[in-house]
């Protein structure tokens, strides 16, 4: 039995808000345990410079905490002067997992900023917000599609992801800030809808593992993004028809 | 009538929610009609370097937005490497303004940090966030005081703030965004539990304002207080009592 | 008795040379008791970013002292690589309280940067920096309108500024340094030459204020205000006469 | 046939020259293809503070290249005047990665910093830096060794990385730059010389990948690594009997 | 004749008025021609880090020029966040050479910063900067005497600098900025009271120069110091006597 | 006898080895005895804004030093987040040193980024730094010629320099690190083929110098310099004829 009481392939509750932000073209709070993150889509009409005139969109991400979402207090990066190596990372991982799921050139000369901010953490904030995203992104492009008569739609398929682990020989599904930090290998899981990777980012500082564990590990997360993908259609109702269509 | 239907002299619906952050010593959501803040307090047994050995406390705060706080995107500040003036100046008013109904010598040696981190913006961030960090603030120290064991009570008065303005010639309470952008004058009040004033900010930049108006704003922002205290009161319950005790 | 013999009422000796920098369009040096402050007038025939395209001008202002203008030396801001957040709130104050005596349309799109340097500092270096820098602005102006032909002239009053406080239940005019260190309210205030408010800052970090002291501050302030700017007046000789016509 | 005519399975060639920098107390000129990267090793007798007191060493990494290491020249970082995260997710890898292989309290309270400088890039960068990093950690650690007299031999395993990536359908072993640009998947792997991995990264960013694809590079990635090792201790001679003694 | 009616060797009205700055131990305001910097000494009786324990003092300075001091406006440093290369390299050449002439074992373990702060510039900043940093600091270091009871006085030479230029093969001395943009060689040279060398900085950006140019040059700057510094004795007076003594 | 044997007037051994990065239009190894320095020339068909619509190229140049280079690791200036003042000061010295043996015009609207990166320290890296970078420069120029057609040979003249100074009374060619923390006056010489001085930056912040000693110094500088040149002609081979035609 783990900490929390759950099997080992089980993930925490999930729970899905949208609408939360009257101004954003996309929001959610995505709720993972304890776990929170607030993800908004931000559509321009301008590309940044390197995208200007191939007559393609761009996706972007930010990704931050607030100084308390943590046990301890943090530092905001704001009053540091510059990002942490780690929320750039993150933020490098979140967008290129969204861009894997969209047609840029079916976007149409249009930059999307998905902003993913914490305002609770208890492990899984880089792919709790990797799924969040995905459902504030949705529901932007959606009201996109009104005005924009895409010729092909421009989200190309589901995306989610989920963080695994070993502990004590035990390969764990979605692991909380306690496991997370007696875990000996630790990896991120980014998938699609339709069953392949995006992102497989493993790490064995602790302690190196093997073919075997490595296995274990992304079958248990093949599991359990394919549960989150079945949330994201549950919540994007009709919006789910028409991703990959 | 108001854009909204308000009399001149009336708040925006107010409300307050306590513990919304299981990690911080008090934290809160306020939310004054769409203005919504979270603010959490920090407490750290030490004191910032130039306040070491006085036997003293210290309070201080911070402020920030989301980047879709706001109608349109901002940049986030840590992209952009500093904070802004806006923020400088906002932050070290809150700061000031909790200091002043603290005693920090009855606090003794230790640093309560006012995270107010804006999560939806319609006007008035700076003085919800005072009104807001006040209650988080008190939860905090209310807590502390089971193992602080102190011989005064730290919190000398309750303290509230409110935005108002005039527009076209007639003075109103609490802004939204909509009108304190339409507003020749702008002012900040904050005020304590015994009514008495800790900041007055008033500003004609648009036009300058005559003695009369500014006593028409002063009434009405001690009115507006008034009632957010009220407020302050009931969610706080029985830690109310021991304040100013 | 105050601590250098003053009334409560009465002001520091004001010492007004204009014309002290050979490069600048409008330039003063304005000793107010031991405060000295270098303002200068740049004119650019060019509005920044955020104005361009709308036939209007800007004024703005930058604020900085010598590292030794203070009791003990502070380190540069250039060698900090930020400005702090006083900085920023006092150029911001200067900025905002000039612009409302400056109609932006009659200016043109031209930007006019005022800047004040406080040589040496005793107290009340943000409203001796207004009132200073309001000369330099007016003389530049002045010099414009040869080539500008303004269809109206673009100052519409003066300006001036004080700063007033409460010292053991005594509200005082024109704080020295060791005043200010000493006040419980510490206020400032901008008036112009009509006698409007352009802005009130009052803050009661130390105590909270009550309304009669306020009022007491006011009027101290309106007197004081007054004063200086006859003493601007004078200084100005006939470019007073244009101002506000 | 690839670009440069290697099989599918096949390194570039290898050129490792160590003492190539007569301060550091471990330095390594490690060339692969046209890739070439400066690693030293530099012992400091402390730690940096989070790790104070704990009775343990560690070990760090950092990354740069010449700015015209690549086909047209880059800013240089100090210039701009942060590090890009590309640099901090690299550095922060290559610093993870040694770390699994030492054990850091056998170490003692040390610091070894590895500086790994690209002099001319072709791909492979950041697993060529881990490849020779190691070889300049080694060396260092057996330099160390007279003095230290350590209890337990800090490090315990070989550690050797390579690229692996999917172009055309077909998986291939390290690729270089023309192939890097074109390949619709990217995987860096570091492995130890008892065949475990440390970290495997994998990117679809241009298109998602299948579980068969991923077994497919991983095998490719074990068996490259294979070789480098191979190579490593062929380099090290006598130092390569210790470790993991 | 010169574009100001000079001769080749002579210099430009000097006027040095001491005691400007109530706050510092040692201060100058110093006007060669229409160049006029406010230098300031400033004591403090600690040594920086790398100083510590070797029962030494420190001499530092520092350079700025205000935003206005130039015929158009300069942007300045603490907005942009940084020093320019101009201002790292003239505060470094001042605080080199007024070194040259403090024995920092005879001061002890103090740090004297002068701060030269340029008020408006018509070439020679720099050179004008060192021979008035040298009075500000002769005049702190007399006031020190009192207290610190030197066993050898800590100032061993006076210290002056002007600087040389060909224009038109001409070699002139002290340029004006007028000249100092038309100069093909330009020269700044500093000297002991006893005519040694301390510094010699030509550089010939336009046009190399010969060595009976260079020789020239530095008759010239020879000529020049010395009427410096006969004028540095007759503002310093009795203070001048204990000078190298 | 010098500390390695040589004589007072001999250089240390100079090894120069070219085209030594496959990216660089111009590129070059240089060794002065344990003094390494990667110097590269980047071409850019454009010039920096400063420079627009005059008609003319521009030529800079950075310089660094790898971590390790020293007989200590120095921080990096990337992770300091700027350049320290000596870096400044030396990649000005290098720029304008080259820039006088360019003809701008001739070049046309081009710049040249020399990179000088000291790969290991030795003393002397400065003035290693331009005979290198002048080789660089020459290389990508000749290369440019092809397509260039220009009217006139941009290079007007060769470029060398070398440093020199006093030890125990004695003037001494070529510093190494070793000399150069001893040397009581430091002085850094830039001559161009035919003899003429561009650049003399002579230090006495241990001990003033004489006339006599700066004499004895100029001609060391000379004579090494002269040898530099010799080099360099059988470096560039039938490259040399072109320049100063």
């Amino acid at each position: 039995m783990r900490v929390d009481g759950r099997q080992t392939n089980q993930l925490r509750p999930v729970t899905i808000t949208t609408g939360i932000n009257k101004h954003a073209e996309g929001s959610v709070l995505i709720e993972v345990g304890d776990t929170k993150v607030i993800c908004t889509a931000s559509v321009e009409e301008r590309v940044p410079p390197f995208m200007k005139g191939q007559g393609k969109g761009w996706i972007t991400a930010e990704y931050a905490m607030l100084p308390r979402a943590t046990h301890s207090r943090n530092q905001r990066e704001a009053a540091k002067g510059k990002l942490t190596g780690r929320t750039m990372e993150i933020q490098r991982l979140i967008g290129r997992a969204l861009r894997s799921v969209v047609d840029l050139k079916a976007l149409g000369e249009r930059t999307i900023t998905l902003d993913c901010d914490v305002i609770q953490a208890d492990g899984g904030t880089r792919t709790t917000s990797i799924t969040g995203a995905f459902i504030a992104l949705a529901i932007a492009v959606h009201k996109l599609a009104d005005n924009a008569k895409f010729d092909k739609y421009p989200i190309t398929d589901f995306l989610g992801s989920v963080s695994v682990g070993v502990i004590q020989e035990r390969a764990l599904l979605d692991l909380n800030y306690e496991e997370d930090s007696k875990a000996k290998v630790d990896m991120n899981v980014v998938m699609t809808g339709s069953g392949k990777f995006v992102e497989v980012q493993g790490t064995g500082e602790e302690s190196p593992f093997t073919r075997e564990e490595l296995n274990q590990l992304l079958a248990l997360g093949e599991e359990g993004i394919g549960e989150l993908i079945v949330k994201q259609k549950e919540v994007l109702g009709p919006i789910a028809a028409r991703i990959g269509g």
